[in-house]
Formats: structure tokens, C-alpha cells, sequence
């Protein structure tokens, strides 16, 4: 059995150790074969952890003096916190000592930091951020990428996307040829704007990825892709929609329990029938996006994360670990480099 | 009472005269200063009206011998439906016989025809599309523009719509200042494409309009921006994104109720419960989408609405018509011109 290290930025997020520590235990006990260790001010994660008990041999704690605040700028981040736990946590991944690691801080700092730290993969221009949307069957998820990490494109870098994602979603969800889509906002051939359309000729022509064509932005929850392409200012706004629409609907509907006793009382008997159903909408089982394109796996959480949605992020990073996503990337982009 | 005349594409959508009549009757009845034309195959429209008691010196039947197909080119519609439902009610408003039109059908052919037959205002570059999205509170709605009548748009593009855009939320909503947003992935300076941050610093320098600063997509729900501004691509995403997420949500809502004898009892106890928020989320409530910059006023149903949607799209068109939004926005863009 081959033991993964992932390490964890413990500072992170909304809430920090907080969260991040009972999530590391989660996953300390359900997955033998996994070490981690937690970056962050040590004194305080000791204190934290003192109260549970665990496999010493599989938790470390690594100090780190600093933390790049959730408002803090990227570069201010990379130029004056070189020992912030986010830091600490991806040179570990560039020294080997680390598989992956997980952080919940800043988005923008820890893309420009496991930019600078890791480098990008030999022939890849940009990383990019691919997470998972829900889609009406149970078993089947839809991997968008660019989720904001790029804005202004160009149709070879969302080749290169097409590229990363096919690869990362052949690996973790095992589908052999992955069906790929390119959002657009029609599906005739004509329809887009230009970097869709060169990205369409480009992609028309590819041996490496199994490119099918246009698909709207009202199909990201219906399943028939298994990854979509797009810039990532469209894909941000496609991302935020969707969190903004459900946050929107969840509120309505909760207003119209409240209104009165009687309305209040049949909330309680709804409960229970409207549990799958929350639980399939809830944002934190798809919590974890992995930055694809760097020398290791960075997995972003969201901030407001809580333990259990965290632990799918440790997770994520797990499984990308596990499965060596960035050297099948690597290789596929040679052979993308060879044939064009 | 001045009466206002609406030129309605009786053919048009994917039901045709089974929606576009009873609506145009209802609207009749409810709107005693409307005089409406139906425009379509005369033998069709008479004698679905056959069966109606109606005022008839307020409802006119126009024969057109042709019809727009939903899935036609906008080009060949332009070049080879020269007596098409649709352009003979576009002709109305530009003989000046109708002061708006309505139409369900095609929106490449609509488009294309209006802006063919209508022409843009002066100094408006291209038209743009503006609907509204509902938010939390339910006196308040969001008006966002393009929504898909124009990609790769220049910083010039936006500060049109821009303008235009206030311009018929002051009339329709009666805002006198309508504070208005820039669509971005992050609200702060330095975040987003280079079409979004040119936007920004002219519109920061703006005299025409009251510009506040950038939104992201997940407050397009939430009802601090009265007018929000972007790419046709980008509102296109952000529309569909929300159509597909609310279908996405019923259909997983309607499936818990529907696993068993009991689930199925509890969903009748809802039923009731939920009516106010159904018909708060309701796209029919909020159909009708101005086609906005051009000699006229346009107003597109969507190609699926039912009677009651198809009304609210006739409602959209008289006050636009009422308040003379175009004659407004001439006005306004004059006066950006004249300062700029």
C-alpha cells in the first residue's frame, strides 16, 4: 500500500482550524493508506488537537509563522507572506514531501502562489480551475473548467483546458473517452463569439480529446457532457449564477413555511421528504476545486466551508493524488504538442 | 386618452394562434386604451376568433401569406419572408401604425428583421436585449442587459447599454437615478477581462449614468442593482444558467415527493404552501424581453409561453410604448455623445 501525503493549509478559510482539523481526523480514520500533515501555527493546532486522539504516525504538525488574510492581495500574499501556512503547504508538494494540498484561504493568492511555487506543466499556458456541478442523475456529475482562474482566453488555451480536463475527468471518474462540450449560447455552428468559434475549429480536428460540440448553459445540470469548456470570467459567472439561483429559491421557499403556525407545521412533515433533495443540492458535497496545470495538485475548498465539506476537498485532493493526475496531463500534452 | 396601437406576430412561438389570441383578447379586455392588430394567415386568425365576443374596433386582423420558422436563419428569413407574420407587424411600427410589436417567434429572425426594418437610434452601434430577473423582494426586480444580441461588444457597446438600459428602468420603474452595475467575476478594481475594466473607467467618469460598480452573478437574485450590464455572451450564460438550475431544482423537488404513497400525501399538504413562492420564481411573470437601441419598440415572449405569459409580453410592449422609451434614449444618447 503506497501511503499519499496531502498537505493541509489548517489557517484557511472562514473558519481555520476550526474546520479544518475535525476534517483532517474524518479522514485520518476513514483512509488508512493517507498521511497529512497540517500547516499553520503550530501552538495552536497542538492546543486544538490535544482534545482528540489519533494516529500520530499519519498527523504532523508543520509550523508556519504566517497566513494570507481572505481579503489579502495576491501579490502582497506572494511577495510578503513566504512563510504563511498556504506557502508552507504547496512547497511541500514542490519538495515531494507532499502528494497534494488542500487549502480553503484565498483564492487568488493560492492560484498566484501555486503558480510561482509549482510552475505550470511543460506546453500549458495557464492553469485553470475545474470543479463539479450536480446534474438530475444521482451518478452522474458534469466537470466545468475555467472557473475563474483566466480571463481574455485565447482558443489555444481553452484547447489546453479541453486537454486537462478530459484527462482529470478520465482518471477520477474513470470514463475512457470523456465527452466534451464547449458552452456556448446556441448550438448551431454559426452561433458564439470568436474565441468560441476558433476554439470549435480547433477542437473539430483534435485526436486527443473526444470533442462532440455546443451545449447552453441551461444544460450544465442535465448530463450529457462530461466536461465543458469555457473561458473563465464565463464560467465564474456561470458558477455564481447557479450558487445565487439556489441560495434564491432555497429562500423563497423556506419564506413560505414561515409564514404562519399552519405553514410552520407542515415544513416539519416536508423535512424529511426534502432531505435527498438538499442533500443532492448541497454545495458542500461538491466542494473541492482542483487548480489543473501546475507540477502537483492544488485543490481549492470554499471558504465558508464546513467540516464535512472540507473533508470532500481533502478528498478531491486524495483521489487527484492517487490517480497522478498532473503527470497523465503532462503526457497528453506532449502527445497534444507532437501531433499539432 | 391617447389609444396605443400594438402589432402582434399572431403566428409566432412554438403554440401560435392557440396562445397569441386568447392573449391578445385578454389584454383587450383588461386594457381599455389598447388597440391591437394580429398579424398572421387572415383564414387562421378569424376563425380562431370566431368564437370570441370581443371589441371589434379595437382588434384588427392583418393578413401575412408567410411564416418564420423557429429554427429559420435569421438571413433567410430576412431574404425570403418579406410577407412573414413577423415583418409585417415590424413594418407597422416603422409605417408608425403600431407604436410596439410583439412577437414569440425566432429571435436570430426577430432581431435581425427589427434591426433590418427599424434601424438603430443614432449613435446606438448595436441593439441589445433587456429582461428582468425577479429577486428576494418581491417589489423589486433587476433589469439586465444584453442578453445575448451581441458578442465580443466593445467598452463603447456596454456604456450604451448602459445608458439605454437606465434609460427604460427610470420610464418602467419609475427610478428617477437607476443604479447600475457592471457584471465582473470579483467587485474588486482590478479584477476581471479587459472589456469590463475599459467599461469600468468610462462609465466611472459617466455624467449620463448613475454607475455604482461591479456585481457578481450571484447577486443577480438579490436586489441591489437596479440595472446590470454585460456582454451578450455573458448574459446569455447567466440567463440559461438560471433557467436550467430552477428546472434542475423543481425536478429534484417534485421526484422526493414522488418516491412513495407517503411522500405523495405530504406534496398534497405543500401544494398550497408553496403557491406563492411558485408563482414568485414563475419565468411566465417575467416574459417579454425589449429589444432595446432601435426606431421602435420590440418586445420577444419567449417561443414556449402560455397565455398568461404571452400577456405579460404584450404588457411589456404598451408601457414601452407608452413612455416612449425610444424617443428617450434618443435623447440620453445624444447627450452622452454631446459630452463625451
Amino acid at each position: 500500500m503506497t501511503i499519499i501525503t496531502i498537505a493541509i493549509d489548517a489557517m484557511g478559510g472562514d473558519f481555520g482550524p476550526s474546520v479544518t482539523i475535525p476534517a483532517a481526523l474524518i479522514v485520518l480514520k476513514n483512509h488508512p493508506d493517507i498521511r497529512l500533515v497540517l500547516v499553520g501555527d503550530a501552538a495552536t493546532l497542538e492546543q486544538e488537537l490535544a482534545s482528540h486522539t489519533y494516529d500520530v504516525n499519519r498527523l504532523e504538525v508543520l509550523h508556519a509563522s504566517q497566513q494570507v488574510e481572505m481579503d489579502e492581495m495576491p501579490s502582497s500574499a506572494l511577495r510578503t507572506k513566504k512563510d504563511s501556512s498556504m506557502r508552507v503547504a504547496i512547497n511541500l508538494v514542490k519538495e515531494g514531501k507532499a502528494q497534494a494540498c488542500v487549502s480553503a484561504g484565498n483564492t487568488g493568492a493560492l492560484m498566484a502562489t501555486a503558480r510561482f511555487v509549482l510552475k505550470t506543466l511543460p506546453g500549458v499556458d495557464r492553469p485553470a480551475i475545474i470543479s463539479t456541478f450536480p446534474t438530475i442523475d444521482p451518478d452522474k456529475n458534469i466537470r466545468v473548467l475555467d472557473l475563474g482562474a483566466n480571463v481574455d482566453s485565447t482558443a489555444e488555451h481553452l484547447v489546453q483546458f479541453a486537454v486537462m480536463g478530459s484527462v482529470l475527468t478520465s482518471a477520477l471518474d474513470n470514463i475512457p473517452q470523456p465527452k466534451i462540450y464547449l458552452l456556448n449560447i446556441g448550438e448551431e455552428e454559426i452561433k458564439g463569439n470568436e474565441q468560441v468559434k476558433q476554439t470549435a475549429a480547433l477542437l473539430s480536428n483534435s485526436k486527443v480529446v473526444n470533442y462532440v460540440g455546443f451545449i447552453e448553459a441551461d444544460r450544465l445540470h442535465f448530463g450529457e457532457a462530461d466536461v465543458i469548456v469555457c473561458d473563465g470570467f464565463v464560467g465564474n459567472v456561470a458558477l455564481k449564477t447557479t450558487e445565487g439561483v439556489a441560495r434564491f429559491i432555497t429562500r423563497l421557499m423556506k419564506e413560505s413555511f414561515m409564514r404562519n403556525l399552519f405553514t410552520k407545521m407542515i415544513g416539519l412533515l416536508v423535512k424529511p421528504v426534502l432531505k435527498t433533495f438538499v442533500k443532492r443540492i448541497d454545495p458542500g458535497r461538491y466542494n473541492g476545486a482542483t487548480f489543473i496545470g501546475l507540477n502537483g495538485t492544488v485543490v481549492k475548498s470554499h471558504g465558508a466551508a464546513n467540516t464535512r465539506a472540507f473533508v470532500c476537498a481533502i478528498e478531491e485532493a486524495m483521489i487527484g493524488a492517487e490517480k497522478n493526475v498532473p503527470e497523465r496531463i503532462r503526457h497528453e500534452v506532449e502527445h497534444l504538442l507532437k501531433i499539432s
